[in-house]
């Protein structure tokens, strides 16, 4: 007998040991972790063949996630070395989940997919439609020539393999590519899996494997507990695009996918946008949670400006924050290489930093006390001077010691800077210093 | 006879060769700026001792302004040199405006601001309470020595040397002194101007002399036309401490100083937060607004979170983009080196970028018509794979053309990687292209 997906199992009224780890970590009651799972406001992608997992909880009222996209580029000749690289700082400056994004061979994808997913102590995403496209380059073809049957075998494959997420652009279907052809898009499509998915249905004259075989990626998703995360085909890639026609016709179908998934017991979240102007951030994030039902969103940035170009992880930190706050419960990464190329590993770091202050901030919009505790202590250790605290309690407690030892010459010493002294930024005219001797602590 | 202010010659009905400046910058009438200057709802500091300035708006419709911090520490042996090139790389990144704070002794204090003034082309500011502050040190004593008397010296010395904005906490006054007391801060006074001006009233009993001798302050102001930056001494220094009485308190009696200003003539802004959560940012911004009768508010971040030491440019690019959006109209950068030491040259190109963008997508959710023909450019150059195109119009086009030509070998020749290629992020499988050859063009 096949083994009962967290949904499934949530709804039997039964907490799994991965709800149990998950409340746990994150400090809440295990029954209203089951409650919103068996809701589908939460999902746990735990594929029970990725052995080294921890699980992680994804929805209503749980820390905001951070993912990081790594992985080979057909385009770069790169060491399986390297991209191993890249998930450990991933992992280290505190990724919440990994997508493996690989091109290339289709069995360099395959080896390092296998190999992220041992290593990976978190959720493992994959986007498997781009093996699929990639079989269809190794027979000499285009892109287009991938058979139906290789897109579905791919997600059985990955599913096998242990891939806790899969990312399928099932929503772009032909009332999708209606609303494009009727749009007057600057970008046109700029998700990759969209853009494979239309142009296999312009060649091909058919609907879309992954929306007309719905049925069948389910029974795939429910056999394995791989939870689908329904990708955004027709996401803006400029914020001139954004909230246009084919984006929200996308998210319509979306949302139906959605009850499918739920009713065939599959663990199921939402894609969203991309490229949106900081005013119709909250837009989104609402009519997406209206539209599919509370299902946990995951959003790429999203980027506030298309002008960031080298400082895309700032754009979007912003726009994750303020998504976060509107609700959104996963967070997708994008570093300083955005738009220019494949990210390096100091890339990964920055990209991965730059999102948690985002899911951070955002946590304590939506008072998440965990959050709020850490705040108060990394304030009570700078009203204290005391640096170690500091260091402990920072998001990035690494470059936050690195710079204190560089920029303290004169009161940072060999010990790492430890001493009680003030910075020196203003030295003895410090602000903290002079108002705590001035009121006796009286206010303090 | 003394030159009128802008705000005075505004209130005659003329336009002076500052606003016509402005205005050609911004691309808007020059009758509208005239009008709001007139009201106080914009201003434009503009020295006339500071020769090298090309005047700078900062108000109502128009594009937001970015200020970088800089200026030597007591706390650091520092080149004056070293100190110039950070003006240079402040303004090479696209600071509007730079604030001079340097401390140390009163005579390099007073050849770095000569120095800044001579060099930069954007407006100065400075705290002239340093200087005081510095001057009580000399003579042997502590900060609160300092006399009155030297505080507003200060005041006429910088407006002499040509400083075209000063900022002074006029509203840390008996008021705000029993808020602050009878608050249950975590980390009291964190602004140093707002700890000299309390440890001064506490030592001697009296009230702020910017304060209660606010009338010689708008005349010193008037005579110059230094605008005035009213203080927010009592801004919060963490997030548990946002929007308390003390900060509320102050704000009050801002807005009262702000109708004498204008009253006399002199043009006048308002300082802002500080740490705020991501929630009450625009409550904030809506508040100060209110309260300072649409004057121009200028923000510290302001900083969405306490926990990001060593990243904090990110957390201040949250909170400033939705403090624009809100209405802020001048943002002051923060570094990553914020609470950990004095930035260098890298952390000020940083810190300078990072508000920037939180800057310009904010002027997006304002709708402000030329961030809007930025944004379509840079998708319009990337739709069409024109990397010398895109690397034109990105906020930091160094840096993106850097990134291209070092992420991009296989591509980027010598040349500056400005062939027509996809990026090494998706090489061949490059969306933008496949929906382009798929759509023939048609949806793009």
């Amino acid at each position: 007998m096949t083994k009962m997906t967290q949904l499934e199992v949530a709804r039997a009224g039964r907490i799994s040991p991965e709800m149990s780890a998950v409340a746990t970590a994150e400090g809440i009651d295990p029954e209203t972790l089951r409650q919103d799972i068996a809701a589908g406001r939460t999902v746990i992608p735990a594929n029970p063949a990725h052995r080294s997992l921890r699980p992680v909880g994804i929805g209503r009222g749980l820390r905001i996630k951070v993912n990081a996209n790594i992985g080979l580029s057909g385009a770069v000749t790169a060491s399986a070395e390297g991209e191993a690289s890249k998930l450990d700082v991933a992992l280290a400056a505190g990724a919440d989940a990994v997508m493996d994004l690989s091109t290339g061979s289709s069995e360099a994808m395959a080896s390092a997919r296998r190999a992220v997913i041992a290593r990976s102590s978190v959720p493992v995403g994959t986007v498997p439609i781009y093996q699929a496209a990639v079989q269809a380059q190794e027979r000499g073809g285009a892109v287009v020539g991938m058979t139906a049957e290789e897109m579905f075998r791919a997600v059985e494959e990955h599913a096998a393999d242990g891939v806790d997420f899969v990312t399928v652009h099932c929503g772009v279907n032909q009332a999708a590519l209606e609303a494009l052809r009727a749009s007057r898009r600057l970008t046109g499509v700029v998700s990759r899996g969209g853009a494979f998915t239309v142009a296999w249905m312009l060649h091909h004259g058919e609907d879309n494997p992954f929306y007309s075989g719905f049925d069948r990626l389910l029974d795939i998703a429910r056999r394995h507990d791989v939870t689908l995360s329904l990708g955004d085909g027709m996401r803006p890639g400029c914020i001139a695009d954004a909230t246009d026609a084919a984006q929200v016709a996308e998210l319509v179908t979306l949302g139906q996918l959605v009850e499918r998934a739920r009713d065939a017991g599959v663990q199921v979240m939402v894609e969203g946008p991309g490229h949106i102007p900081l005013h119709q951030v909250q837009a989104n994030v609402t009519l997406a949670k209206a539209l599919c039902h509370g299902a946990p969103f995951y959003v790429l940035g999203p980027l506030v400006t298309d002008s960031a170009a080298g400082h895309d992880h700032v754009a979007a930190a912003i726009g994750g924050a303020l998504a976060g706050w509107a609700g959104a419960d996963f967070l997708c990464y994008v570093t300083p290489a955005e738009h220019l190329g494949l990210p390096d590993a100091a890339h990964v770091h920055e990209g991965v930093v730059a999102a948690r202050i985002a899911a951070h901030a955002a946590d304590l919009a939506r008072r998440l006390p965990s959050a709020w505790q850490r705040d108060r202590a990394m304030s009570l250790a700078r009203r204290e001077m005391d640096w170690q605290g500091q260091i402990a309690q920072a998001i990035d407690g690494r470059r936050a010691c690195e710079l204190r030892q560089r920029l303290n010459p004169a009161t940072a010493g060999g010990s790492g800077g430890d001493e009680r002294k003030p910075c020196s930024m203003c030295g003895d005219l410090c602000a903290i210093e002079i108002a705590k001797r001035a009121m006796g602590g009286g206010c303090l």
